[in-house]
């Protein structure tokens, strides 16, 4: 069966069943014009499933989710979100705040109470502004529909210092009739291992089981935003949720999880790829280890290397910085396993074999000429030494391309992340000083 | 019994029974100004103890000390160590020439030939120029003396981005002899847990037995250079050894490993104050956790977490970022655990009790003056937007102080490390674009 995937769609508007609208609510007192509300519903009680931050202190929407899902899996009606305050170390108001912005959706849309999922993203440790909500969620019920504008404002409003929205739509037929799967993200900053200060939003018309969309949906999120880091920090508030309307009768799953898969994927990449101060997107594959889990675990040490990461930002194939990543890591989680066959590719390059370097001068201007055709724009400061990125959108999708190959099992995995760049440092150090 | 510590002693020169030599012999081809060559030579066979790196690519200098401690730890005659080449990933010629630098080295004493250990730091991959350091080690052991200039240059010719050198001098009186233990230290960049780019020469005139030197040693650098981190990562060169010369016959071995500790401790904060682009020093004291594991991981992740140390950098006291941090570590290692009794306080100010922030504009003025007052330089870029410290040496010791009371346990923590800031990144990505 041939999927077709579109990822400059508007997303969750193309989705038959539910409408979505957004609005500017000043939640971050940036004015009106900033959206930053979300509403999604959909026209009938959908299955629903979610996964939340591993973090050990989760922001008050991500309990109120896993309550609303442990009870209403089958009956969710739609998830209201917003930008600009996470709700999150905000004590017993931060769990009432939610409650009532689940109750505010509801109401907006005639759906029952404890239908709603809620979603915040943004500072930290700050009540929400509940009357701005409160108007944001009236004006955004009454824009719901499912034109393209709409898909793309909805899109937008969940950012915070991102610079683009990011969307994906997968088409597909079955037995006469198209279907469904696409989704929106954001990103950003905080971004790590089992997720991060990151939301996604996932629709489909096909009718999946809710028992089946949990058990799919984790798959998909463990290969995709699992497999993605940033800057190792992962958020308080990290929520990837996937609703089913249940209009098509499906039954071809593989199908339906190749689907989900490539748009968490496509969704997950171009979440480092606007990442804060990403200018090289960095993905490693790491083949025949002992286990899956020290295969992605080599990747995310090597995408989260700090002195790798700033030789890749200065296009340097400094190969010692990646081995040396790679040792500390096995030596650190799995000592004493046997590195001797470990080889390195660098853009299809051989770079270390036989315990030793495998480089000559045309190989190292090979390896620049890589590491400069991935770079996303040229740094460049301000006179005040300030820097951020000249590019709202990406000139391209390309990747500096890593291959590990351990030599002594059967395990991959491939991992994506970025480097460590002056624009980072700005975008996270500079903004109050 | 009072110990008298000394910071800004030569270093290994002021212990009595050690000769030590320096040189530059162009390693780096940095011309032959630049010292990288350092010779420590006891009078007599010395008792010996090591500590290594835990990554798993090891350079040969690390493989071969490994070899000679377990055999030759009790007639130890010196150190030969070399900076600007680490002799790592070298295949088997590193091997060779970690051996051959040894064998110089004791035939330019006349000492046995399993009687030198050898350390090697730098640049990752590259052969070392034999020659040359065969010269180096002619012109050291020509230079031996005791005479605190030599210290000096010792110190200095351990060194490679470091930008000044780190010596550290402990004396004590016992039963009517001063006695002394004495270290040097290099650091900078690659430092963290279990040891980094570090290399440590510890000296004492102290008749310590081999088996309990081992043993001290052990603790001490568990204490000291295992609580830092810089950049968390690990290079695969790090070394610590310890040489008691035997001279004073001793028996008060718990003023010998307050000594012991307190020199460690001293050269291992000097490394982070010192270390690649560090404009605070943070120290993280985590207080009532479950295991001393948990304490120092919590710690390690918190000086660890690139947002909270870039917020660091900007003097912007973001405690969400410190909780996230905290919790994200807490979530992956140790998920379940309790934190509704955390507690933190940022240079003695509460911030956060209670499950929410105890944040007022007060506090948050106090919390700026406090991370200013620990910044150790003001950043300002060139024209070009390169940023370098424009300090050798630092105004002052003041740390930014975090506090963190998991109320959950017994165990405590002592971390050090450092921010992020635009100097890391034009150290590690500006000097080849």
């Amino acid at each position: 069966m041939s999927i077709e995937f579109t990822n400059d769609s508007p997303g969750v508007s193309d989705v038959p069943g539910f409408r979505v609208g957004a609005a500017g609510c000043d939640i971050r007192n940036k004015g009106l014009d900033r959206l930053d509300l979300t509403l999604v519903v959909a026209d009938q009680p959908c299955a629903a499933a979610g996964v939340f931050t591993t973090n050990d202190v989760k922001a008050a929407p991500v309990r109120f989710c896993q309550q609303v899902l442990a009870v209403s899996a089958d009956k969710i009606r739609g998830i209201v979100g917003n930008s600009g305050n996470a709700n999150a170390c905000t004590a017993a108001q931060g769990d009432a705040d939610a409650v009532a912005m689940a109750k505010l959706a509801a109401a907006a849309v005639g759906a029952p109470a404890d239908a709603f999922l809620v979603c915040s993203t943004g500072r930290i440790g700050e009540l929400l502004p509940m009357a701005k909500v409160a108007d944001g969620i009236k004006v955004s019920a009454s824009r719901l529909s499912r034109d393209a504008t709409e898909g793309v404002r909805s899109a937008n409003a969940i950012l915070t210092s991102d610079t683009r929205p990011k969307s994906v739509t997968a088409r597909f037929v079955w037995e006469g009739k198209t279907v469904t799967i696409a989704g929106i993200a954001k990103g950003a900053g905080m971004i790590e291992p089992n997720l991060a200060t990151m939301l996604v939003y996932l629709l489909t018309d096909i009718a999946v089981p809710r028992a089946e969309l949990r058990q799919m949906l984790a798959r998909a999120v463990d290969a995709s935003f699992n497999a993605i880091s940033i800057d190792s920090d992962t958020s308080t508030s990290d929520t990837v949720v996937a609703l089913s309307s249940g209009r098509v009768p499906f039954s071809d799953w593989g199908a339906f999880e190749r689907g989900l898969h490539q748009v968490c994927r496509d969704l997950a990449e171009d979440v480092v790829r606007n990442g804060e101060g990403v200018r090289h997107v960095i993905r490693v594959t790491v083949r025949n280890a002992a286990s899956l889990g020290l295969a992605r675990s080599i990747g995310k040490a090597v995408v989260n290397g700090p002195l790798f990461k700033c030789a890749v930002a200065g296009n340097d194939p400094n190969v010692g910085r990646l081995i040396q990543a790679i040792g500390k890591h096995v030596g650190a989680t799995a000592p004493g396993t046997d590195l001797s066959r470990l080889r390195a590719r660098m853009g299809g390059v051989e770079i270390f074999a036989q315990g030793a370097f495998q480089l000559d001068p045309g190989k190292e201007a090979a390896l620049v000429a890589h590491l400069r055709g991935a770079e996303l724009y040229t740094s460049r400061p301000t006179p005040d030494g300030m820097f951020s990125a000249p590019i709202d959108y990406p000139p391209h999708e390309r990747a500096v391309e890593l291959e590990i190959d351990l030599g002594n099992g059967a395990a991959s995995a491939a991992v994506v992340g970025g480097d460590l760049t002056h624009e980072y440092v700005s975008e996270n150090a500079d903004y109050r000083s």
